[in-house]
């Protein structure tokens, strides 16, 4: 077998960071350049910028009105108003105009009377330099407008241009080389299903590096991908870091057979780190080729991003003479679900960020490397600290926010089942000022969460098997005294999903024993239905191949029916469709809304239930198809059982 | 005398708001395009985006290691380890490769033994589907990876291509025409001091709003400026109107002679609103031309400033697609001093805000609408609504910041007498993690506010009359018991600043009886040292013309100097030599900092003192001359006066 790198070293973030820039030095220091003025938004001061001349230029009027000689005014008063002759006492004056000797000081036009085209009445003598700004009140030639590494905002070019400055010096934008690498990466707009590579990737990290430089005030230049040849790789990372002030090279970063990058590296300069004690992103290279800093990033998304934050971004921060604000956006928030993590590294886990009953509340998402999903779901990252084991649910911990406070302040948060109508939902509230974020984790697990103070509302589908009745008696049995409601959602049709073909002639529940299942995760209500159904049909769980093979939501099992990798599992009529899959309808159930009727009145719960009525999403429902709506939106109180019927 | 536009209206800002969008209705609505994800940072979707295909496309490894039958590896335990056999048992897989049937699972390279070439041996059985990425994993065909009305992010960018999304419908970039109008108004490249325009004013507005343009997502066109020529506004807005989603007038908005926005106005479209509640802004036209939104804003700058964030912004987003975070950043803050404000309108009165012992503290800067630099040195507006007449110190107030908080966290406040080493030192810091923010309000004023708990730092020069010592007696004075202490700063000479030829022949204090004085604020150092020399002289402040004639800072008495508004006034050497102006040395004095001994350990304040012992920061003294610097960044105990010394 070819040579693999088993052996990274498992460096702390910062200890990592922190060598990697002793080890560039003075190599790390960014360009400079004079540009207009007037192009310099966004850009970085070099130095302090001091005015070239005073604003106001001269001594100027304040008001409209007349410029008159303050001493002339003198005695001016209710009862004695003073005669003005224009020309001689006064001249007609704007605001802004300038104000020339003997004239030193301003009377606004309210307080004037004209008695004759030439002539005025006052009735309140002026005081010297009333309403006059004098020469320089705003900027003093030689005073400093800005300081350096300042970044420039429309204001400031504002007071730059006023202050008689029209060239200014800032830092150049660092160029940066980006290399994607891998036989199997293809570029998205050649990629088709149809593709002749076995096991295509299609390239996506280094157009997110792109614009992860572009909002870091870099200049990036992404180049085509590179297949896994040593040599190209080597002529390649040569050129850039002999013309470019930083190289990012994706991915080839890890242990595998093809993983070239870190050689190359050895052989074109140094390696200063190759293995960081993070999760995702544990395999990246910090590197200096030609005094410059290349940077091998992991290819798992999830892992990419993340080496980005920790490593790339700082360092295009300091060639790019940006003031690195290490401390941004970082609260305390409770967390929703317990996170095991493991003591050999620093784990960042996303989560979805929500303000429940005054408390901040983080629902951790998808752990995996590769679930970039989760990192466009996300509110932020939940940091659990190398020498930490985890964090309990209920208890508090750091959370590296990346979307603002004031949007998660008007933000549903949902936890418990999952349908393709929260989507909806979610894009049809974004056009507002109020938002929806959901978490899937089944419908027991949702109610809990609201039990729990988690959530806004919890969405469930769970079926009485003996009544017949949905979602009530659970809410009974797990809020026992306190009184709830229903916000009531959709009747929609579960059943099982199964491929267009149907190459195997399943017909129902029973045909279950003879093909690969895959069940939903446990507490999901889908799979609540699957057990009653088995129940009913007296099939017990150990004959179903695949019971403990499982998904999370009903698109993941539609796309495991759809792939092969099973041949049936319970779910939704609409993901079956959204697939173009074959379905067997087994039932009508009530998908709703479990909520405290104390956040029945918050404004974003009231949008999230105009949205259920309204007549848009009515007809979104019909375009998704398998729904019913008869009672959408409505408000059901639930009582509570009382402590003698318990 | 022509006509003017006396009766402004005086709506709400919110209520004008509404009342302009009300009347733009289904006119304001955002185009859109298509155009390629990898060009789509910080554009908006139009509608939600769905994914083409699976990812992973296939069932991929998950880890670097061997893809092997589950079935085959049962029974394998630590004491009973099984073989396996290249190409039948098992094949080399690295992550992301495709795992093809019959393989259904993969070991990890780390669990395996090598035994030869072709096979290793297992200690541990493995699971069905173990370290498999299932298709579909991260992102199912069919599932909504963004809402609409989403600002796209370098991960959505990621994701979207990883989805099999190439192209995406985004809103197209508002097309924006920005008109400065004005017959006084001079291109900043193009104005000298020579300029023969009687009263010249450097055009500078409509360069900040064609920032705010881009910043707020729209396409700016700013054209050059047009002469006060009825006939020729009229014809530049009507083409704009036509050709432009949205066009901006500068200045002309107000009621003077020359302001001829409004009646174009009137002509082309309708005037919704003309004159606004607020301060500075009032004059604000909303208007609206061939069913286009055309706003006239003032020509003060932060009057333009307000204007366009409260109403070109909005109106701008809405065309832009944007979500409009209405409640962004607003923070209450203890207000430092007290702020007198009128029943006629909301007030936005600039602050500089800082944590001090935990608490976050707002000091006004300058309120006037002309005051541009102190939008460049604000962290915020505090908001004064229009039923309230003020706030009083240490009253809680609603500030609307645009600074970080975690900058302002890390930021020293100073608050105190003026020096132009305040402005060095600020710069100094902008390079490091740490900052300073000062407000200028005389030496007394400063250490008031130290006492309140308002500042960290108090710079103060108060000269005691009768032993002739600095500062000491004056904090004794006035923290009484409490242990303080003083971080010594430069000495500087303090004396006349006169015009470089001196005309009037100015030789000392007592020549100041024939001349103009212009003096400092009531509190200054610099006032009370004039106080002093006065006194010794015999010569009573009504002897002076110009006692009361006030400026806030050094820079503020030169450049009065220098423009002939006064002949003489107190000042540092520093101010006089920046401008070139004629200086008579009078006295040294010790400019030093105030400072609870608590504050000396904070980052921010520690960073202070460094600066102040630096190399470079000495240089820097060197180059703006009249420094002394021996005991430079020392700090002197003050212990306090016990109860029985009173």
């Amino acid at each position: 077998m070819a040579k693999r790198n088993l052996y990274l070293t498992n460096i702390p973030v910062e200890e990592a960071l922190a060598k990697y820039l002793a080890a560039l030095g003075d190599h790390l220091v960014p360009g400079f350049e004079e540009i207009p003025v007037t192009e310099s938004l966004d850009r970085v001061t070099r130095q302090a910028v001091y005015a070239r001349c005073c604003s106001p230029l001269y001594n100027a009027a304040a008001m409209d009105g007349i410029a008159v000689i303050a001493a002339a005014t003198a005695g001016a008063r209710e009862n004695n108003p003073v005669t003005l002759v224009h020309g001689r006492d006064f001249v007609v004056t704007d605001t802004g105009d300038p104000i020339y000797p003997p004239y030193d000081a301003v009377i606004m036009a309210e307080d004037i009377v004209e008695l004759a085209a030439d002539t005025v009445q006052i009735r309140e003598a002026a005081v010297a330099w009333q309403y006059i700004r004098p020469i320089g009140e705003d900027i003093v030639t030689g005073e400093m407008i800005l300081p350096g590494r300042h970044r420039i905002r429309p204001i400031d070019i504002g007071v730059l241009l006023a202050g008689g400055i029209t060239r200014i010096e800032v830092y150049t934008k660092p160029a940066v080389a980006i290399f994607p690498t891998g036989t199997e990466i293809v570029e998205p707009d050649i990629f088709s299903r149809e593709s002749s590579i076995p096991g295509p990737i299609i390239e996506s990290n280094t157009r997110m590096f792109e614009a992860q430089t572009v909002q870091g005030g870099g200049a990036p230049t992404r180049f085509a991908p590179i297949p896994d040849d040593y040599d190209l790789i080597r002529e390649k990372i040569a050129k850039a870091a002999a013309e470019f002030d930083m190289v990012i090279v994706n991915a080839g970063s890890s242990a595998g057979t093809g993983d070239f990058t870190v050689h190359v590296l050895r052989e074109l300069g140094e390696v200063i780190v190759h293995g960081v004690a993070m999760k995702p992103g544990k395999p990246v290279i910090l590197a200096m080729v030609n005094n410059k800093p290349v940077i091998g990033i992991p290819g798992y998304p999830v892992s990419a991003y993340l080496a980005w934050e920790k490593f790339a971004a700082p360092v295009l921060g300091i060639l790019a003479g940006r003031v690195i604000d290490s401390e941004a956006a970082t609260v305390e928030a409770v967390i929703a679900k317990r996170i095991v993590s493991s003591l050999k590294h620093r784990e960042y886990v996303r989560v979805k960020v929500g303000r429940v009953d005054g408390k901040l509340v983080a629902s951790p998402l998808a752990r995996g490397a590769g679930a970039a999903m989760s990192l466009v779901r996300a509110d932020g990252f939940c940091v659990i600290d190398q020498n930490s084991e985890g964090i309990e649910a209920g208890a508090a911990a750091r959370v590296e926010l990346y979307r603002s406070l004031s949007e998660i302040e008007r933000t549903v948060v949902s936890i418990g089942s999952h349908d393709l109508i929260l989507d909806v939902i979610a894009d049809m509230m974004a056009g507002g000022n109020t938002f929806l974020a959901s978490a899937h984790v089944g419908s027991m697990a949702g109610l809990m969460a609201l039990l729990h103070g988690e959530c806004h509302i919890a969405p469930t589908h769970l079926l009485n098997g003996e009544t017949g009745e949905y979602n009530v008696s659970y809410i009974n049995e797990i809020f026992k005294e306190t009184p709830m409601a229903l916000i009531k959602g959709v009747g929609r049709i579960q059943g099982l999903i199964i491929p267009k073909e149907n190459p195997l002639g399943i017909t129902g529940v029973a045909d279950l024993v003879s093909c690969r299942y895959i069940n939903r995760q446990r507490g999901a209500g889908t799979r609540f239905f699957l057990d009653f159904c088995l129940k009913q049909k007296g099939i017990a769980p150990e004959q179903i191949n695949g019971y403990d093979h499982e998904a999370a939501t009903h698109m993941a099992v539609a796309a495991a029916v759809e792939s092969g990798n099973a041949d049936a599992g319970m779910g939704i009529s609409s993901a079956a469709a959204a697939l173009g899959l074959g379905f067997i309808a087994l039932g009508n159930e009530e998908y709703d809304f479990a909520v405290h009727p104390r956040f029945l009145e918050l404004p974003q719960v009231e949008a999230f239930i105009a949205c259920l009525k309204s007549e848009a999403f009515h007809r979104r429902l019909t375009e998704l198809g398998g729904y019913t709506r008869e009672h959408c939106g409505e408000i059901v109180r639930i009582q509570g059982i009382s402590s003698c019927q318990k």
